[in-house]
């Protein structure tokens, strides 16, 4: 698109690459559930990562259909995403569809729809996989992962997230202008993969760790959560509580260690 | 609290400063209505500037009481906050919830309850205040809003957004974990002090642009939005359709604009 920049005393009209951000409607068997503002494309794996952080659903086999609306004269119709839900899933669809009847939310965050602070609580399993990273791998996952967003650098406007192995090794990268809808993505393609719980797993992602963050991660059965920028004091707590390495401030130069930090010993 | 620092090859603990995040519980005359993460204090203009974004009300008139839960044996107290709506909000109370029993939501986004794309449309007056803003005054106010940024030096994990006149003096600023928080208690402190629509101030967030904010800016008659990051592809749209100047990338070197510069054609 063409804007205006200013440098110093210049103006100068330049053509420039923005993040891409669309509404997306996501419907249940028929029902309106919840837009997502989110960058189009990998609609699937977000929807399917969004409603497993829901508790939805839990397992792939909770999905019949991930199918986009076919009605060619609906105004809206790329931003629109058929669910088919089957079994254990079509009873917590109608008990959500009773308690709450919307869900709701600019950047797919896991808080979504709960009405009262007790409702917050998530239950899964203490992760206590003892997996063992070395240091030097840990410091260089930031840049795997941007070597990783394509388009990043363009717009300067997406957030990412990385899925790595113990090695380092890149293993899936999602962007998306909300964080949130990255690490769903990211959640959504291993669920369909059959490859949850994540527990040999290290989430990489390119912001802050907020709370909803951590949730994700702990109902993936990841066991370590690495963040470019800071943590909260929320993030920290869940993470502590359910067993999770959180390291904020990653760097080629070092990193800041906030939770169980056994993880994390080696040098190389 | 205490952390392990890494730096190259040595790990040391120490006392770090991290950002708070605790839920707040909205009730709405005795209704729970959503759960907010947020940065506590300043909860009664952060309830305020929700609820406007929210539409639930359009004036302070809606507003008869903002007080803290004082049951002192309820676990969450100092996270719950009890608003008394009075007049034309009532009837919009009642409304939501029967349209929608819930809200929800991380970062107190503007889009949050809705159920479909049709309904993230706002009305509200396209804005076409002949504000005019020298590019020097423009280029200065990130510096300025960190200079108010009290926190954020300490632990880097906060966003902030200001309220600013043309001149470049800060009229306001508050920090908070979400970003969308941080501008609804601008938005809040200035709806109870009837300063709204805020048609000749300039809205400053320290983090990117996305739609919720440039909607949040359209319902509070904000000509001008500055951000020192990047704007989303909807924020853009949504700018141009409301009249409203978006500036991206606002550094000490420069900025560009992305809708509406005429108000910023003076250099000084």
């Amino acid at each position: 698109m063409n804007i205006l920049r200013v440098a110093g005393d210049t103006a100068t009209p330049v053509e420039d690459v923005v993040a891409s951000e669309e509404p997306l409607e996501l419907r249940l068997n028929g029902f309106s559930f919840a837009v997502l503002m989110r960058t189009p494309g990998d609609d699937g794996v977000l929807a399917a990562g969004f409603l497993f952080a829901e508790r939805v659903i839990s397992s792939a086999d909770d999905i019949e259909r991930l199918e986009p609306c076919t009605d060619r004269d609906h105004p809206h119709a790329r931003n629109i995403l058929n669910v088919t839900l089957r079994g254990q899933a079509l009873g917590n669809l109608d008990r959500m569809l009773d308690e709450r009847r919307c869900i709701v939310t600019s950047s797919s965050c896991g808080v979504c729809g709960r009405l009262s602070i007790d409702s917050l609580q998530v239950h899964a399993p203490f992760i206590d996989t003892p997996l063992s990273m070395a240091r030097d791998v840990l410091r260089s996952l930031p840049d795997r992962l941007r070597q990783r967003q394509s388009q990043f650098d363009e717009s300067g406007g997406l957030h990412a997230a990385g899925l790595f192995s113990r090695e380092g090794d890149c293993l899936g990268a999602y962007e998306d202008v909300g964080r949130h809808n990255a690490v769903d993505k990211l959640v959504g393609r291993a669920l369909i993969d059959r490859a949850l719980p994540a527990s040999s797993r290290v989430l990489v992602v390119s912001g802050r760790a907020s709370f909803e963050l951590v949730q994700k991660a702990f109902l993936s059965g990841i066991p370590v959560l690495a963040a470019v920028s800071a943590p909260s004091s929320l993030a920290i707590q869940l993470a502590e509580a359910a067993g999770i390495t959180l390291v904020g401030f990653v760097r080629a130069g070092g990193f800041n260690v906030y939770t169980h930090p056994y993880r994390i010993m080696r040098q190389r």
